[in-house]
């Protein structure tokens, strides 16, 4: 997406908010963290646009990342700073900074649309589900590597991606890593739609600009009945998940595996 | 399907009703409405033959049309006829048949089968996950444009659709409209066999000896186990749609855009 | 599979059992009933090596079968000698042991990989999405003939297969008996990844050797996450099915239809 800014724009550091005409785009474009990953700040200043986008007359949020990666999941780097200092209270801290964020998705009243620009990785895909619509570059791809570096799985995807795509395939991608392309991803019906890497922002634009001139009643009380039969299990869920990934950061064996992951990856560069 | 008269068939004015060996074949031929949509009274006289298959010897119900449309949804004719009135009062009138309408779904005990004919559109689409098994024409479509016409969705496609085929490709059809042509209906899960045109009635026919020929208990106490899950949720569903639909059509601004698209609509033809 | 004793290996009658790194393998390879087909005995035996190696310092279980069929469902040839004596007595010693034996996957702890070498038929394909990974040998097929014998579904597939499939596709299985090839199966979402005959074995054991090298909390965290959203429901589902199965055999219609199934497929031979 190009980037530009607006009278109705407003910047953050990590995120660029751009005020249009029936809704508000939101795009990742992160300098505290490299990928578009997810620390306590960013999250944070995603919270509050989402926040603003609720209480202004947007009809409707667009969600997408500046550059060529979507947003690659917790942001490791602040981990290896933050965790090995006090990582009992740590552990607890990003814990509950996660809950809050993914609880903003449960809870979030207007419709989301995610155009999803290129990888989408750990939280950057588990989330996803949270949101109504969710389009792809054919470029993108979506993984959830958490066994791989002793994490569980966060974003309720425990419950969205079984309810998507069965037991069987999200357990592919829960407990063994597995790699979705986008047409796969599309497919499996955690995208619906893939859009050529050409034409991509444009097709976007034109779907959005459509369903921004909708009766935005008709767009809110849409989303609340489908998404009311959900929010308590989903709440509960990710209640859930928070506290086990508390646990497994809080402990001795977990914080070891967590870190020799992200030692041997800083050493691939 | 071909429209023969036997003994055992009894005569309505907006569907033909034909008992026969083992099950009993609804097809909606409608009169007072166009394209086979449903207002109170085609509903009625649709709720009547199910209660009859419900208490004779059938096995279970096929449900068709006669010629090329399946059903186009509610009868918006008979909107613009009744609404101005005294819109609260036929607001709630008309919610109230909607949802005893699909309560007869919900509630029925024996299975039915849908041979999907032609179009399918908005109540006449998201009634179809509240029947046993879909099978459809190869021309056949699936839309629910309620957003396009200021109007939210209904029959239950609001838990519905998201558990067939994940949040992302519902919110596709219910929030922007979209199109499923009977193969893509098919590769979704909303219909799960597609027959060419030429062959649709007897493939349909074949079928439907083969189960009306099964053990007519274990038919019944099969529905009832897959059913049974989630028959409160869906009443919750169909009660809060249409409570959400009373409310839009109540409101001045509801009517409004229902009645702007409405005649937009017939000056069209 | 090939089979071989290690001094790890432990062996049943009707079941083989493997200690190896990290998973317990466990192959049907039934003495007591043929095609690997399941009767209270067999039955019994998986659920003790089950118990195992929930106990002992196994990661997963893999479940597969020897020959080149996975497992034909319950085993007639013991209903034939067993029901009619006293059949009501009889029928509910009978259902009391499926639900044992479906209550055991419901609450197994460690993840379940089950690789289908042929043919899974009746409770031998019903009982699979209670497993968390399923891979495919691509000439294996997956059939629930239920009502062509006159018995109604178990293994909590009146769950499980409208929540993986939709309930078009769902009951187009359970109501008629579709057969799914292996591919189907996997393009339905009931198996995650189909495998060449050829390669079966390796690809199989590639992927479960990477399985059981990630860290056990997390594996049994991550599974206990995914599941404990349904347990209570499944307790339920499978409770409600066995009760149904009760009440059918016990009956004499039900009785003298499933015993007329079976001298028919007997003569057959």
């Amino acid at each position: 997406f190009s980037v530009w800014q607006r009278e109705s724009a407003y910047r953050y550091r990590d995120i660029v908010v751009q005020k249009q005409d029936g809704f508000t785009h939101i795009l990742l474009s992160t300098k505290s963290s490299e990928n578009n990953s997810l620390n306590p700040e960013v999250m944070k200043e995603l919270q509050s646009a989402l926040s603003m986008a609720n209480a202004n007359d947007s009809k409707l949020v667009l969600l997408s990342a500046v550059g060529s990666v979507f947003c690659c999941g917790l942001d490791f780097l602040y981990f290896i700073r933050h965790l090995p200092d006090d990582h009992k209270r740590e552990s607890a801290r990003l814990a509950e900074a996660i809950r809050n964020f993914v609880n903003t998705f449960i809870q979030f009243k207007k419709p989301i649309v995610v155009a999803v620009n290129g990888p989408a990785i750990g939280l950057g895909a588990s989330n996803l589900p949270l949101c109504d619509v969710v389009w792809a570059n054919e470029k993108a791809w979506f993984q959830m590597p958490y066994t791989t570096f002793g994490q569980s799985p966060d974003g309720c995807s425990t419950v969205m991606f079984p309810k998507i795509m069965g037991e069987a395939s999200a357990n592919e991608m829960l407990l063994r890593g597995w790699k979705l392309m986008a047409q796969e991803a599309c497919s499996k019906g955690l995208v619906s739609q893939v859009f050529w890497p050409g034409t991509f922002t444009q097709e976007v634009m034109v779907r959005i600009k459509e369903l921004a001139s909708c009766n935005p009643i008709v767009l809110e009380e849409s989303k609340a009945l489908v998404r009311c039969n959900m929010r308590l299990e989903l709440e509960r869920a990710n209640e859930r998940e928070c506290e086990v990934l508390k646990k497994i950061w809080g402990s001795a064996q977990g914080m070891d595996s967590l870190l020799k992951y992200l030692k041997s990856k800083i050493d691939e560069f």
